[in-house]
């Protein structure tokens, strides 16, 4: 295979840094790795693929050489609207994590594991998904494909890791605060996270929502080219460091026994399931961290629904849910 | 008012110690206050009302006297089964936290903000709902008198104090050992707590429910006597100390518009609506620590139903989960 030149975009970040070390554990073949970052990280030096690689600052003349290939974009919404379409004119395909592009009708929103061929009608650029959307459409894929899903009522155990670096090193102070007695600051949350549970994840809607819940009702849609699924969601941040967790119920046109669902999610593309309730055996967050899987259990038939689920569906935010996802869909141009 | 002689027993748990500061700080009409527990705790004195109380051993021969009008019970759901009924033979009347009683048909399930008018029927036992039960019936009388409601989604995010001051120990001794990077011991929980959330409370029964899940079911059914209600129930145990948190979605028979639902519920009995978005004001657990309300926030049309609406749920499980509403029910008798 041969190896093209890459570029992370906000590579200092939690995602950043996540999509760095995705590249090397897949052996991308990278020919050359530029690392670009805000003024802040200029000169920061990160290991990457065996060698100290030097943290460029980002500016409007990054992507002039135009020898840059693909680039994995993760250093927040307002720079990506800036620097991504400059990128893209550059002939580089941009792979972007923010929220910027999504729901643009043009840029393709990407799972592999769900729309692949999506990818191909690409402008220059391609949306990454929001990671509590991820995982959750891989989870659905297999069981859509069955039947289709009418109905979605999810309900998010978030963790902080989600809103970067500087909001993990706020849940571990805080921790240690309170259990020294001492004061609680709160800067990256609105409120104590430490020993608490917000719901509130982006800002508030005119309809009650945050931006976080529409970003699952909206790009579910999109994602799986179905409008008609009828969605609601309420995502909460939870004091956890890494991985989502999600209590999924859903209703299918045809019902859809529990064995048979759980027959078809084992089957089914990035999935694993661990369901064995008599040994006490689930997904948890603690053990997604570092695995590319979106793991499901408590398959369980909804006890108010005829042909409705339950499940809880977890899986290491920062991978599947951000970096990975990224990388495999830029795997999908080698 | 005249006083009467009241017990509690399991005096030194989480909740008997709850027990104790409710009867005090509702001033309740106590004369003389006997505090009763395991061997294990007999001598310990507890202060309460004024006075350091020693804790008795119960045993079979505690209540022979007969000189306690009103027992507070929460010793755990084997050792009520054995003494409740003993106590209730001496001319007792129990009111039981514990699970023993509450699905027997001749034993009436208590929250007084919804059925108080069940306590009348009681034959020596009345038992006080799961905590988790218990606020969410708060939350959904108001709006169930209004129009029934058909449908029920709930997810809890519930605190460690719910499994007694050992989960509470264990979850601070775990968030201690993983800050200074030492072995985490689980013992109380089957797995980590801390910062992490474990799908699972109580045992699992066949149909792959835990018996927490079953508990919201069919108490819901009983307490609102209308079994019709289709609900279905994923409960969570979240690392937090005090208070459970509900993300509860309903269907209503006939549409209630958001507004019409926040009206119903200030009006309602017990609670508080706690709903500015644009404020960022909601409810959370560790708001709720101390407090007698069941709290409502982010209320929600349902965007997946015609008459559905979303809504978060907080309270603290010890004192309106478990020792208020106990206490509560006592009142109803004096």
């Amino acid at each position: 295979m041969s190896k093209i030149n890459v570029a992370v975009v906000g590579a200092t970040g939690a995602v950043g840094r996540e999509m760095i070390k995705t590249l090397e554990q897949r052996k991308f073949p990278v020919k050359n790795l530029r690392l670009l970052a805000s003024s802040r990280s200029k000169g920061l030096t990160i290991q990457a693929f065996g060698k100290d690689v030097e943290v460029e600052e980002l500016n409007k003349d990054s992507f002039n050489k135009k020898d840059i290939r693909i680039a994995l974009f993760s250093p927040g919404s307002k720079v990506s609207k800036i620097f991504a379409p400059l990128a893209a004119e550059n002939g580089v395909l941009v792979i972007d994590n923010t929220s910027a592009f999504r729901m643009m009708e043009e840029v393709p929103l990407v799972v592999p594991e769900v729309n692949p061929e999506d990818a191909k009608k690409h402008k220059g650029i391609i949306a990454n998904p929001n990671c509590s959307t991820i995982q959750m459409v891989v989870a659905l894929k297999p069981l859509y494909d069955h039947s289709r899903i009418r109905r979605i009522v999810v309900t998010t155990f978030q963790s902080v890791s989600g809103a970067g670096l500087k909001a993990m090193n706020e849940l571990r102070s805080q921790t240690e605060n309170y259990l020294k007695n001492e004061k609680i600051k709160a800067e990256k949350f609105p409120y104590q996270i430490a020993f608490n549970c917000l719901p509130h994840i982006g800002d508030f809607l005119e309809n009650g929502y945050t931006q976080e819940e529409e970003k699952m009702i909206k790009e579910t849609h999109k994602i799986m080219h179905d409008s008609e699924i009828k969605i609601t969601a309420t995502t909460v941040r939870v004091p956890v460091f890494i991985g989502h967790a999600e209590s999924v119920n859903i209703e299918t046109q045809e019902k859809i026994p529990v064995n048979k669902a759980i027959q078809l999610l084992k089957k089914g593309k990035g999935l694993k399931v661990i369901d064995n309730p008599e040994k006490s055996e689930y997904p948890l967050q603690i053990d997604c961290e570092g695995k590319d899987e979106v793991f499901v259990g408590r398959l369980r038939e909804d006890t108010s629904s005829e042909k409705g689920l339950n499940m809880w569906v977890v899986s290491d935010n920062l991978r599947k849910g951000a970096a990975l996802n990224a990388v495999q869909i830029a795997e999908l141009f080698l």
